[in-house]
């Protein structure tokens, strides 16, 4: 039996407005999903008996490298990466990303974690996945990114590109997205010179966010 | 010349941190783009040069039909669309929206106005889309939709269908996506009868803005 307050408890109340005997869909941290049948339901407590049968859907092959986006842009775009299943989360300097950026309380450990659950939760998955920072551009493509993206197809969004984005589904693929108002041409030479195919989406400037979503979802499965 | 104050004003000091004789993207409503050179720019008031002599990017071919979401949903979804060049968005009433969407600020005139604004101006685009509401499912279903949907490919997107979403680009599509929860199994029945196809987008379940985006980026061209 488990007993919550709080968030989780508050959820079940005013979004499900769950009875006593329902079953919710539920899930342990880096474990097994199933399902929970509500006890005992109150205004400030939830009591459950948990059984977890199940795995957590599958993760996508997809490795996301982020130029690191103010906070609050941070936070939407960690919530939908986790949400699809994201693996592997690389946020990188690059010119045009704020160095106050790296001073965000967004980046504590506590907060990270936080948006990892809400993306988790979202789709009922458990896995957290890997968030790896690099401070520093020019060491970590040229000494570190020829290992990371072994084995996968990695393409940098980029709207001069002349290869429009493609959709492959169920292959391993590295994203890589950059800051509001993009890279700057010397990066893209950087990421070209190490495999990384240039690949354009479309003439629209888009929100991170969005932009984000979108070109994830030509990679997923 | 154009004088701006507010909102616009603020955003070309505080986010382009421009200067005077700095070069922006502009556009009039319903109308040309181009280049807005700053002649003025003050703590109150931003006064351009403007120089309108492209058009806008096309519209995708894409028509959304949309389960009224809850209004903080429905402002982030709309913005998002219409920045994916949406040219057409249905809300509709269906099992599962409740029925005090409906009485939302969101869908006054002005927040409609105010979400498209923005959608419009992130993504370099002056043309609005249009917005149509529809309060009654089984009559609209049966006796609109399919005249609406005519000459174009319809999915609605539905976690039980056997068919993965596919990706088609540049082809006329309408998109219809569900209220938190789902359709029920009648409506589905109700939009396969009229030539409409269920397909899945993988096993999780994502919020509804997400499931939007990423729906969309699959028609996007």
């Amino acid at each position: 039996m488990v007993r919550l307050t709080g968030r989780r408890q508050k959820h079940v109340l005013d979004i499900h407005k769950a009875k006593e005997g329902q079953e919710l869909i539920v899930g342990l941290e880096n474990d097994k999903i199933g399902t929970g049948r509500i006890k005992h339901l109150t205004n400030r407590t939830l009591e459950m008996d948990i059984f977890l049968t199940k795995n957590p859907p599958p993760k996508n092959n997809i490795r996301l490298i982020l130029a690191l986006p103010r906070p609050p842009v941070l936070k939407r775009s960690l919530q939908a990466a986790v949400s699809l299943g994201i693996k592997e989360i690389f946020l990188i300097q690059t010119n045009r990303v704020e160095k106050s950026f790296w001073q965000s309380t967004a980046l504590d450990k506590k907060s990270l974690y936080e948006q990892c659950v809400l993306g988790l939760e979202q789709s009922g998955d458990t896995i957290f996945p890997q968030i790896i920072m690099k401070k520093r551009f020019k060491p970590f493509v040229e000494d570190e990114l020829p290992e990371v993206i072994k084995g996968s197809k990695a393409f940098v969004a980029h709207p001069d590109a002349k290869t429009p984005c493609p959709a492959i589904i169920n292959k391993a693929v590295t994203i890589i997205i950059g800051p509001e108002g993009g890279f700057i041409p010397y990066e893209i030479e950087k990421l070209c010179a190490v495999g990384v195919k240039p690949v354009h989406f479309g003439d629209r400037i888009l929100k991170v966010e969005t932009a984000l979503i979108a070109i994830l979802s030509r990679f997923y499965k």
